[in-house]
């Protein structure tokens, strides 16, 4: 990974996505349910949990934009989700204190281990903000529990729409008084970036090849279809002077 | 000032006023009105500036709540105010540039002095986050340059109505999914506090008798009339037990 910002464009600001790109969702879903597993005298495959849960993120969220589900933030979708796979991983047991407490895990997710001396590093020099499908209130949390230092907490639930419709990229620029093109789509996911890139924003792909667990192989995108490509926050660091 | 919080009642989130109840904005437009008037050779009783810009405030959101004026960030608000005092308190000469700079003096304006270890201990024990007439980009580089270590920032900007207007108060239990009653809004000043308890928020006074220079006396509250009655936000973290 080799392509550094071009000279000629600096942003102003860095919108970050969240869910695998600065967090472990999935170690930190399946160390949550394995202790409340323990705790409750649950046997569950907690890896397979995580990823059925999910692997109902992007359907859900279509549905959402689609009007086919009534607004929601992601806390009220994580349940409806986690409802719907409870069946099928073995989870019907679950009370509704269980799922109110996994639902929580959500706002609890370890950050990969560059990010927040990266995070550090960079808001030195640029205002560093979120840009998720997490709510308002998750963000705030998993921000304190993680020590994550972001400068503001932006989330979809302010347009009440979810990536990847443009309102949500628009929110940056908008809020922060800068031109589309000198924000900073920072995320793990082709569709995020394209997206963001649609809509006018720089672009930052962020290489976390274990998102998905040791067993997914990821697709790398294309040199030069995003303006940079890190290995992580610290080379993206690196790579924008930092 | 003897008033402690009711021993049944725990709040969530603190949701804090910012221009005088955080910052000092009277001393931080003075000190960088004078700074530019140094540079520029503009002689201007600054302190007079400051009192005639901010006694443009309370009437321009007004117009803007009224549906007299288009909605417009703190940021355009400052600069037509700005226009509007120029000629009346000698600074018809200020170019662009100046002007500009001088509305960009309140994304900089110094903290009073216990606020910034008082909001480190009360963020130990709550959430708390800026529930401002200030953008989100302005209360953004403000929480930089102060070190104002927020949680969320959150701005009447998300609304496009000013305080006192009711939705804005309402932006907390929104999005932190807490009753009102658990959301405490921290300001120095009556009507903004007297809208929020209106709203069913509970209410923190802070005395802050500087605001306006030394000459000016505050009406202060009744006993009883706000929930917390505090001489400074250390006086605040003691009585909300953080």
């Amino acid at each position: 990974m080799s392509r550094s910002v071009s000279a000629s464009v600096e942003p102003a600001v860095l919108a970050f996505d969240i869910f695998g790109t600065v967090v472990d969702w999935r170690s930190g879903i399946i160390h949550q349910g394995a202790r409340l597993g323990r705790r409750r005298a649950i046997e569950a495959d907690w890896g397979a949990v995580a990823d059925a849960w999910r692997g109902r993120y992007v359907p859900t969220m279509r549905r959402v934009n689609a009007g086919e589900l009534p607004w929601g933030n992601l806390d009220r979708l994580h349940r409806l989700m986690l409802d719907e796979i409870a069946p099928t991983v073995g989870l019907d047991m679950l009370d509704e204190a269980d799922r109110t407490e996994l639902v929580h895990a959500w706002h609890r997710l370890p950050p990969w281990p560059d990010a927040v001396e990266g995070l550090h590093r960079l808001r030195r020099r640029f205002d560093i903000v979120t840009l998720s499908n997490g709510g308002i209130a998750l963000l705030t949390h998993m921000a304190k529990t993680a020590a994550l230092p972001w400068d503001a907490i932006l989330s979809a639930e302010l347009v009440r729409r979810y990536k990847p419709e443009r309102a949500v990229y628009d929110l940056v620029p908008e809020l922060f008084g800068v031109p589309h093109a000198r924000v900073l789509m920072v995320a793990a996911h082709l569709d995020d970036l394209r997206a963001a890139r649609a809509a006018g924003l720089m672009t930052a792909y962020v290489h976390r090849p274990l998102e998905h667990g040791p067993d997914r192989t990821l697709e790398i995108p294309a040199e030069g279809e995003f303006d940079i490509m890190a290995a992580d926050f610290l080379d993206l660091a690196v790579r924008l002077r930092a």
